[in-house]
């Protein structure tokens, strides 16, 4: 499986640096590579409590995205899943901890423990303040007294991060990262394994099963179940975290653990509010790729029984991309639909050559019918015959209730009535060439020049252009000559239509998947019947 | 391949009551399911210019994770990658305009344009302002004439939704729209295609391979390449952007197609700003999933040139989790190593009495070596014999360097000596445990409790407990004891150890991982290590 990157061994220092090209200068990093990778705040000026997390790499945003106020002062990155050295936490805690002190942030892997915790020694030997707690939020493996960390450590990053952006003290810091790593609890689930960029695929994960209570660094799950529904899956999950919760208000955190879209998350978050955690849930973070595992395709679910102060610092402004907020769950709000959606047909009005005008124009499109179809075989799907004798029956049919006498009210009844019963794009397109036609009568134009505004709006709409091998081609100079009479308008849409016979380049609807050798020669089937229609028009009138 | 999902018929309304649950009240929608999702601004007044855009779902968090101030007003969610109806956008338009107007905002797909191009005609016969931009960003088919809308589109959202927030009319935000669309330019490239759920995965880009200039709705590429790099991925990328791109600054926006992880995102973004577009962009939005292909391994580079007005509207602030922001590309700030990661060596010092001890004590330990090695290979990988003696060798040989006279300062040395020679997490748990002790005896502790600080360190950092089968279980009760005298300690120590044959509940350390049958009856080789120190100890001092 491949993986956008340059090389293994630069991966990690190579996203590094794109996380500070696109901080806008919020962000640096120490001149350590490739061995020290900590990124912390620019101009950091070590006059508040230090927050300090980190642990191996394969969890972005984690924890790099993260540094910036409110959140964290430095992320110290290890290699991917693997644990920084102490040299390189230490390096960040030298680099950013001032007389307030600072707080590491570890999740509880024995790697990043030991790495922390012996730094932390060697940065007390030089006098200063420094503490750790260690996050054990994973429930998924009851039976270990070290539970693992995972996505609710976010918790402990806006929390604690938030007091100490408001100047509390270490201890105040402290105990509040304290407090909130025991009231978290988090369980996972995906329905595939990650990939380690540079290692082959592990497909323990059968298509059809879900893991359940997995780690982020590929760690196996404690079950594999079968995979249902998205519904089956929160409440599995949910069934894990119940007797993990306490009483009273929970915020949930719902993670992307990487390669779950958007859209089914969106779709877990809407179950989340209607599963069994319902009732103690009552504010989300979230959904968003916050602790990943690199592009697993899963998620993880978190809860916090919190206190007010615990909302208001997880409600503080935080400016960072990827923290996502933390919003109150509210019933949704469900707005009735607006009038107007069934259009207000106008009142029938009769006008005897209006409609003698109309009937003409329909008979002869029925006339025309298989002649247009055999065209439209050479460059479509031949049925532009059809489609047209099938909108000229249903406006025959639809006759009496027509506003004849008025003109607006006319044209736009007709494309009401073409919008309804033509199907595709054609029936689209005329309805929108007579209501745009209406809009332009309703501002007093005439009807030659209502017309060239409808056909407008359908070349602004529909895209096509004079030479694209469409009706156009007949209509746009039958209306341009119609200035000068009827007959003039029946040679000009003519000659239009023949020219498309010439005309290889069908850039619209379906003839531009024709090859130019088989449209040569044809005329294109619409420009056809608009010259059919000029012409026994012409006829008529004489 | 499964989704997170219920049904497929029931997906995108699913979504779209996840995106109004995480909203914190600020997003409802229309009662029209199943057929019109219009998901709107709660508690919009129609005071200001709306702006609806939408299409086809599955690019999610576009559109309707967009809408909110300074973006959209709403958006109409169409199926998975189909547009919505006519009937769908005429209600979003109905729902939010007011005697401002409204910007209709879509991308150039046949089915939306017709559609949205309808239900604006719909519109304007209810004698609303209504005006439509179509946005044609993608370069990747130069010889069509129609060129498709991709993730360019969220300049214009951006733009004109900010202009429409301070109170612009709607010819400024149309104008505006149509400038920024006229200036952005797009193109993707992606690793594997998309799979729709419900719908069999098609396979068209092998292992290596990349396709380059895709659509977003699983559209093949222009064409296939080789993929070896981030660098090349981003090379070809911008080679083909060049071209079009303007004299002038552009913002770069750089978007995930959904299933890139972002760590992969990262390198991206670093590579993007040492590419051949490195002179020609000043600003950065992203890396984010803006405008995806359900979860796609892949990515878009939109450019947009860019006016200082521009600028300012990118770069007003915009509560949305959905929109990343957009910074400066500034150079990296690389900041200095900080002093004190090379330990400071205290200096040398004699101390007769201290160094005897020492020097006994490695002695035991060397002594016991091929017997603790045995033991150890009952529970782990029969080493702890050879580590202990390695570390005792180490420290005979450094006994000149320490400072012995000074027991503060010893503790410190002796921890800093056995995290440099002792592999493994015993050695990092020995240096905390000195380390510790340092700290303690640095406060005026006797050696008793600096040693039981040190200890009580090492529980903390390395979580193992009394109980555990570990060294504790001797050292804990040894120091204990040693308040009334060394032989006390030893047969303290003696028991403690004898005890670890009957735990088998080892938590911590490679004995965790073997079962209990195989523990029983075995004394764990770290605890007899102890109880053979406090012996020997204990016999001397007789």
């Amino acid at each position: 499986m491949t993986h956008f990157m340059n090389s293994r061994e630069n991966m990690v220092t190579d996203a590094i640096d794109g996380v500070i090209a696109a901080s806008g200068g919020t962000l640096a990093r120490l001149d350590g590579y490739p061995h020290i990778r900590v990124v912390l705040r620019a101009g950091w000026d070590r006059a508040r409590v230090a927050l300090v997390s980190g642990g191996g790499s394969g969890h972005e945003p984690a924890h790099a995205g993260f540094v910036g106020p409110g959140m964290l002062t430095a992320a110290v990155c290890g290699d991917i899943f693997a644990s920084p050295s102490v040299d390189a936490v230490l390096a960040g805690i030298l680099a950013v901890t001032g007389p307030a002190g600072c707080l590491l942030i570890v999740k509880n892997y024995t790697g990043d423990r030991l790495n922390f915790g012996l730094a932390a020694e060697r940065a007390r030997a030089f006098g200063l303040k420094v503490s750790m707690v260690v996050v054990d939020d994973d429930i998924a493996l009851p039976h270990l007294p070290q539970s693992r960390g995972i996505a609710g450590t976010l918790f402990v990053h806006k929390i604690a991060g938030a007091l100490a952006e408001e100047g509390a003290d270490l201890e105040a810091v402290t105990a509040a990262a304290t407090r909130v790593i025991a009231n978290t609890h988090s369980i996972g689930m995906s329905l595939d394994t990650c990939t380690i960029p540079g290692s082959p695929k592990e497909n323990r994960i059968a298509e059809g099963m879900a893991e359940l209570g997995l780690g982020i660094h590929g760690e196996a799950g404690v079950e594999q179940i079968i995979y249902e529904t998205a519904r089956q899956a929160i409440a599995a999950v949910a069934e894990k975290l119940t007797p993990a919760m306490g009483t009273g208000a929970h915020v949930v955190l719902l993670n992307n653990l990487g390669g779950a879209s958007v859209l089914e998350m969106s779709v877990l978050a809407a179950e989340l509010v209607k599963s069994g955690l319902a009732d103690q849930i009552d504010r989300m973070v979230g959904p968003a790729a916050m602790m990943t595992s690199l592009a697993m395709r899963g998620f993880s679910v978190s809860v916090l029984t919190y206190s007010a102060e615990d909302a208001r610092l997880l409600e503080a402004p935080c400016v960072l991309p990827a923290w996502p907020g933390c919003a109150a769950l509210l019933p949704a709000t469900v707005l009735p639909l607006p009038d107007g959606l069934s259009p207000i047909k106008a009142l029938p009005s009769a006008h005897a050559e209006t409609r003698a005008f109309l009937v003409e124009c329909c008979r002869i499109l029925l006339a025309a019918e298989a002649d247009l179809n055999a065209l439209d075989a050479k460059s479509g799907d031949g049925d532009t015959g059809s489609t047209l004798a099938g909108a000229a029956r249903a406006l025959l049919a639809a006759m009496d209730a027509l506003p004849l006498a008025d003109q607006t009210q006319l044209y736009r009844a007709i494309g009401q009535e073409l919008s309804q019963t033509m199907g595709g794009s054609s029936g689209v397109l005329l309805a929108i060439f007579f209501a745009a036609a209406g809009d332009a009568s309703a501002a007093g134009m005439p009807m030659r020049q209502a017309l060239l505004a409808g056909l407008e709006r359908m070349q602004e709409i529909g895209g096509a252009k004079p030479g694209d091998r469409t009706m156009i081609d007949a209509l746009l100079p039958a209306l341009t000559a119609l200035e000068t009479g009827l007959p003039a308008a029946a040679l000009a849409a003519r000659k239009g239509a023949d020219h498309t016979a010439q005309l290889t380049r069908a850039q619209a609807g379906r003839a531009s998947y024709v090859s130019a050798d088989q449209l040569l020669g044809h005329v294109d089937p619409g420009a056809e019947a608009v010259a059919r229609l000029f012409e026994h028009l012409s006829q008529l009138s004489v």
